[in-house]
């Protein structure tokens, strides 16, 4: 129990996203929600407070009160969950730092680079933490590619496949719910929809494995679905820091795909391959040709990497323990930090770096895409 | 939130499957654990139980104790789980029926069946809810499965090949650690050690899904790694009282088998297949021989079992939300129960009737196997 | 080009594994068919041969007046291959043996142990050799797994579960044509059908790959489908010779099991699976837990093993060559008897030991069944 | 047996492509060879030519020689097959359709587009059939997956992903032995590696199974391992003449990648996936998500795809039967060309027009690559 108190932005009645967060943390009893503004209706967070067990004094009418009242509480919340539209990101993201609220925000991190950075550089100064929460970062496979790569097991990285299809918005005459029509629509999700949602996801999944950054791309964005007013499909070539090239695929209308996150890391020494959907096995090739299936719970795993499992293996973890894991670094950093024992070294979470690089990446895909399918460099 | 509040008798400092427990019933905060038996030394207890966040005073010297004390609270927990070793079982549930406190109890149940039907007889005369914690029998996929076979989708099922290898006990240098030390212990497990720990899973889990009871069976349980002195590797012959066939099969020594329950039903008019170790997945096969993957998540997912999922399909559950459906539909019978709407047709969790059953089989396969492999009635 | 000529007893028109046995002879041209009695009547026996480019002289009213005619001819054909239905292959091959003639022999050898070894002892007496076409043991991947075990990688054997599942004869309301009918029928098949044509396989690959003999079996063997007048499921529990036990299972009516012969393997070191309907794969894995995939074309094949194969790894090969593999080892040595440089350690077919052993495993099966599922001494 | 006979240029020993070929009609007995010019030396060709039984009157010192002594016998082959390098098919085949003979070539035909051409116009003027021996468009269910599309089963295709990575020359160290030797040297493969041998494989495969045509693309080809000279690494954006979208990836150094030829076509109603190492699968999505594997032998598959198949579903077919599916219709189309019954619409074999597409392909990456990745139209 580490006794940490948090509050979320966002989360009311059918959202998913603010549920799964909350569900992530209760798994590890990480914080305890102990405020929120849930609803831009009062009586709304009032109602979804009371099922959460939320006392309403501490159920807000909107997020710039909130910032303030537990900025000034003694009790006040240690960190803010924010789980609202990405459009909205920037506006609360930044009362809380301004409160001096260290933050956990759902990606894509807001919609401009210059947002982003702002509130990077308002959280440095600050000496706030600011997780973003690209869940797949967390799973335990993820880190033991991230440690296989550093050890220099598959050599230097010379290609690499990764994508990230969806198909749940393949149907013209439907446009996905709720969750589906803001992203579809371009006054809430601003110029893209499958790229901020999934594309980002997939440029961060490469990074947090490999270490490698785009240094240049040209982006292909296409609007395909009939009805659509913004990009569904996004193929894009890529050219890494270290020379090494790549195609990064997005797509929403994939029959068959429902979350179909795939990495595959081709070096001179060998292979890593990765499922979002079979998320526990590594699939590891080395130059005699075998394929080797590694999974989460065997010794094989880094002790960095293998530290985070709950369960031994063959018990199947899944997309809720990455999340929990995200938080229980994010926390145990919170923890080390109020007792003044806090070292940057001990963040293993996406940092506000990371959802910055991210803003910066779908930036330079609009530029590419919208001058024709030129390079644009990074 | 439920409002509802439970003790634990077991789940010390290292258990894994306490700690598993208390995950599951976070997940989706079902109830609140206020009090516990968690060690057999006062002060070890009393350590765990702050840790957890439990105040000292419910904080118990021993079970007998804390049945009482808990049964005479006004406010006392509405349930407890009992995690301990299957030896202490019966002693331990006694005391809490009998203090009118409803029982959620880790499977094997107890060590005979007749401690079993006593336990039984208890919690029907006091009107006590007791489920057995057959986690995988809480996978959406297996509550589908049970639907599809209830529906005619297979036809009559004519032969289940059921499994259960393991592979961490292999090596005759090594006992498994704490986990396998009492389980290959007969001081602490009785007369079975792989067969009570694993043949009981299978024996459960064909039930749930087909309906189908061991009418009579036929046991070979051998004891293979050299220095053991209980069952390792049973291979069962078994007819059902449909008529049909079937082979149960657990092991502890097969290398590369991590947790590895397999279902393979094979009926008149289709097939299904399921594998514990990628468990969001069912394979059916209809008289056309196309193999059709479906998962959770997907439309095709009887709603009887779909409402258990938290995530969309493609976000992977694993499990522990396995575990926390089981909780889920207790305690919500147990809100019923307290509200006075109860109805037993409400129960979609494993029962103690499966717990006496799975006793009767395990008494019937020794039966068979300590007379040479012989048919044995049930 | 070996130069070999060959006949052939049965394979008219229609019938599958005629047809395939030229197929997998045509494919490394290994020896050229120039006789048959291919049919009951002669003039369909004519009809097929002038299709197969065969001399009329030499396409035969009966197999006993071609085995005179070609054990006579100095041009005489090299081998005989036979390929009628089980409850001839004795008295044909027996006419060839004693017209000095090689004979390879679709499996199950014959109907009876007793004629099997008849048949031995007149090919040892004459110095012939003898093939029994066990398809899947001239798997690449089979020899390779035989090579693992030899060598210790996986230690001592301690359990093999190994199957046979097909699903063709599933439907109460379909005999399974020309194919179905006979081995269905008493009259043509004798006292086994789904044990002969599936058990026997079954029995031969585990030996091929471990070495292990059957020492005792307790066998069920049932009649399930409807209407079904010999055994479509069999059930058997095994001890081998070393005192590993296993589970061997066969069956007729599982839909979706297309030819589903598996082994799985458990050493004290390791693990072999091996899955038929993908035939260049093994997996091995070793007290690490990783799950490697071997695949046929790869270095780490044994050389013995990997001699066989025609293709670089990632092109297919399938059953014919299988196959063929037998042929190509079988013709070799009848090139070498002709030439004289002939040595028994360059068998690597089945021999007719090996038929004999599979009706020894039938004939024990039924005993066992016949009393009542006990336990019977090979 | 189709009585048809013919020659080869190329294969002499160690050559692996016209070892296959020959064993691909060896096969089915879909021609007998009769004549050759298997190696530039007439020594080697003769010795070969012994091996194969051909007498040595046929085996000739040069294919000039070959095409007109053939061409002027009444007995002359029916038709050739080319298995020489690439650089070195257009005299070869120029010379062979001069004298009158039908040619089977293999891929890619050529290694200029106006040759090509040249080599089409000859083939049409003299009324002669002309293969290129794309050998997976051979697979039954390839034919399948064709049907379905033309069946309206996945709707309007929207995007495909096509791929063809292998790993033999992933080593800076090793050129890969005589294959990849002339491969690599720009003397012999002319402009193109990678994309020659394995970029017009992806082009005829998304073809044949979808129909649609390359209407424009843009192509970043990469000289990666290093030392070598030509691409090793081919990322291309494809447009398709129904406005679709693509991603053609082909490699050389992908370690683990075996001959890894990948489809995967999404449409407005469906998706198709198919795999190269695993070619008798056929993986359909509908709109309900469920994914269904169907395999060669099945009754679903189309009667047209079915009937090439030699044995039953379950008995692996693989990349011999695939060329000998190619070799099957061609000689049908053969033997009707003598017969005085051809019909156009009996052709099921990959025509020259594709090979004249496959070269226009790849001079419009290589225009696109040599432009800095600028879309190039066809």
């Amino acid at each position: 129990m580490k006794k940490l108190q948090y509050g979320m932005v966002g989360g009311g009645p059918g959202a998913f996203i603010g549920d799964a967060h909350r569900r992530a943390i209760s798994l590890d009893e990480s914080a305890k929600l102990v405020a929120g503004c849930f609803s831009r209706t009062h009586e709304k967070c009032i109602a979804q407070g009371e099922l959460l067990g939320i006392d309403e004094s501490r159920c807000y009418a909107n997020f710039e009160e909130m910032a303030k009242a537990e900025g000034a509480r003694e009790d006040g919340i240690d960190f803010v969950v924010i789980v609202t539209p990405n459009n909205t990101h920037y506006a609360v993201a930044k009362a809380f730092l301004e409160a001096g609220i260290h933050v956990a925000c759902d990606k894509p991190l807001v919609t401009t680079a210059k947002e982003a950075e702002e509130l990077q550089s308002i959280a440095d100064k600050n000496n706030l933490l600011f997780m973003v929460t690209y869940t797949y970062t967390g799973h335990v496979t993820m880190k033991y590619m991230r440690d296989l790569v550093k050890s220099g097991e598959i050599g230097t990285i010379r290609t690499v496949m990764a994508e990230y299809p969806q198909g749940w918005l393949y149907d013209e005459n439907s446009w996905g719910g709720k969750q589906g029509e803001w992203r579809c629509d371009p006054e809430q999700s601003g110029r893209v929809n499958c790229l901020g949602d999934l594309g980002t996801h997939v440029e961060n999944a490469v990074y947090t494995v490999t270490g490698l950054k785009v240094k240049r791309l040209l982006a292909k964005m296409d609007v395909v679905v009939p009805g659509r007013k913004l990009d569904d499909n996004d193929q894009i070539l890529v050219e890494y820091d270290n020379g090494a090239t790549g195609v990064n695929w997005t797509s929403q209308f994939c029959i068959g795909c429902d979350n179909s996150l795939r990495l595959r890391v081709y070096g001179s020494k060998g292979t890593l391959l990765w499922f979002q959907e079979n998320p526990e096995e590594v699939i590891l090739i080395k130059e005699d040709g075998i394929q080797r299936s590694i999974k989460r719970g065997y010794g094989a795993v880094s002790a960095d990497a293998a530290k985070y499992g709950r369960l031994p293996s063959g018990h199947t973890e899944g997309w809720l323990e990455a999340m929990g894991n995200l938080y229980d670094n994010f926390t145990d950093c919170l923890v080390a930090v109020k007792a003044g024992s806090f070292d940057k070294a001990m963040i293993d979470y996406p940092t506000i770096e990371e959802g910055v690089a991210g803003l910066k990446y779908v930036e330079a895909c609009l530029e590419s895409n919208d001058n024709g399918n030129v390079w644009v460099e990074l």
